[in-house]
């Protein structure tokens, strides 16, 4: 059931008036940006934005130019219904879910580049289209006019790009990272979780047990990466329906790999099971 | 002299606090984006703006990535005391004239690509450094937030690739094009026109009677592109000082180059003059 204070907005048009209305208001507008599947690491994103703003607006936008393949992007899970019907269980104002012509018109053809960050990250970061990522949040941004941009930890390297974004081109809207939520097994809730099998899914646990190996490793006092991440890749290797794609230790402003952990940093890994590619990460925060 | 309300802004942080500010109030600001070297067009754009909005911001920002070589970024005119002096006259609120490191900290790396638009005006598109343009614009669109951001008819490719940045990205400001301001010989007002001796200053009013000539042509029922080329290309050849860069007619929204003149047009020319490269251009309006 839909309270009758949550808005479905597909034009772009009216969630910009929207958007105007409240700034002239002077509210606080805090945005969840989101590519559907809602999930409960969507919900702990929802809740943050509820406790510190005054308006909350997720966004539905499976973004094609995210993709590498138009198969990826086909078979992305997409279920609307099921969408609005949590999130109007999750006391969210505004759903804007707009078409794909109404995001990129005929025509559309300006791209925002962030360069050579996270390039030294060996085999990343041509992996994943960052500018369709970028260039679709800076759309969101200048549509919904959010003081806070909610985002998850989980996306690791997705967060420093669009912070360093952000920064570059002076957006007055401050990134929130939330700290990863995860089922009972330790699996961090994605949508792409929806492509395992029971088996897969189970098999799909080692990640996380990685990550506390790691984390174990770095507690006994262990800083140096190629050691950590050896941690990482034994237990990894101990699943046989997983594939190490990559981890990787890296300073989490700017994604430089690090050789050795002095304060904080980044411990990323990506996983593929059967098919399906999963992210996984752990903020060693300040150690001062 | 400095009137006592006009705010001479170096910081960028101080201005975006000055733009939320001024938000907040319901206050419509206009933008002024220069490179400084400020004459009698931008003092037209002033004036409109003047008119048009509550709050007046010129920007003065020699942007590097505009130039093609650092030579002809070293020489580029710069009295900002002059400046100063002549938008004192002129009721302006704020001057932001941020300092290089200001507006690209080391390891900026974010770029803002429109593509393909204007490609097809041949060899055009290789030859202005777009992506510097319209990184910066966008950088000060963050910063100032203005309702509308004013923009000299004279620079008429930046104009049309600024617009179209400007509805890709969603930016909710307004762009304003006044036409073209020129000193009594014809010449458009232009910052490069200081690098004129005044012999070449003399013959760069060949320019505009080469335009006229193009509108006449127009006038007389003449609309196909080829034969308004001739009589523009023949006026510059009759300048020994002058070489045609470049002469187009297109498109004025997508700058797609026209073969006959339908409805609007855009006449633009590129002269060189000694070392010196002048732009001007004719608007033809909608004919219906």
């Amino acid at each position: 059931m839909i309270p009758p204070r949550m808005e479905i907005v597909n034009r772009v048009s009216r969630m910009m008036a929207i958007s105007a209305k409240a700034a002239a208001e002077g509210g606080k507008s805090g945005l969840v940006s989101t590519m559907g599947a809602i999930h409960p690491g969507h919900l702990s994103l929802i809740q943050t934005a509820r406790q510190m703003t005054d308006l909350v607006v997720v966004s539905i936008f499976v973004n094609r130019l995210q993709f590498l393949t138009d198969d990826e992007y086909r078979q992305y899970p997409r279920d609307i219904t099921k969408d609005v019907d949590i999130l109007g269980q999750a006391n969210v104002d505004y759903i804007f879910t707009p078409p794909e012509e109404e995001m990129y018109p005929s025509g559309f053809s300006t791209y925002v580049d962030v360069e050579r960050f996270g390039s030294k990250l060996p085999g990343i970061y041509q992996r994943i289209y960052y500018r369709g990522m970028t260039t679709s949040v800076l759309k969101m941004l200048h549509i919904v006019r959010p003081a806070f941009l909610f985002f998850g930890q989980k996306d690791h390297l997705q967060g420093a790009i669009l912070r360093k974004m952000m920064r570059d081109l002076n957006i007055n809207t401050e990134v929130v990272v939330r700290p990863v939520v995860r089922d009972a097994s330790g699996l961090a809730y994605a949508a792409r979780n929806y492509f395992l099998t029971p088996a897969q899914m189970s098999a799909a646990s080692v990640i996380y047990r990685s990550l506390q190996a790691a984390e174990a490793a770095i507690r006994r006092g262990e800083l140096r990466a190629k050691k950590i991440i050896r941690e990482i890749t034994d237990v990894i290797a101990s699943e046989p329906q997983a594939t190490l794609e990559y981890a990787v230790i890296a300073d989490p402003d700017n994604l430089e790999p690090l050789s050795k952990i002095q304060k904080s940093a980044l411990v990323g890994v990506a996983v593929r099971i059967g098919e399906t590619s999963l992210n996984d990460s752990l903020l060693i925060e300040d150690r001062e």
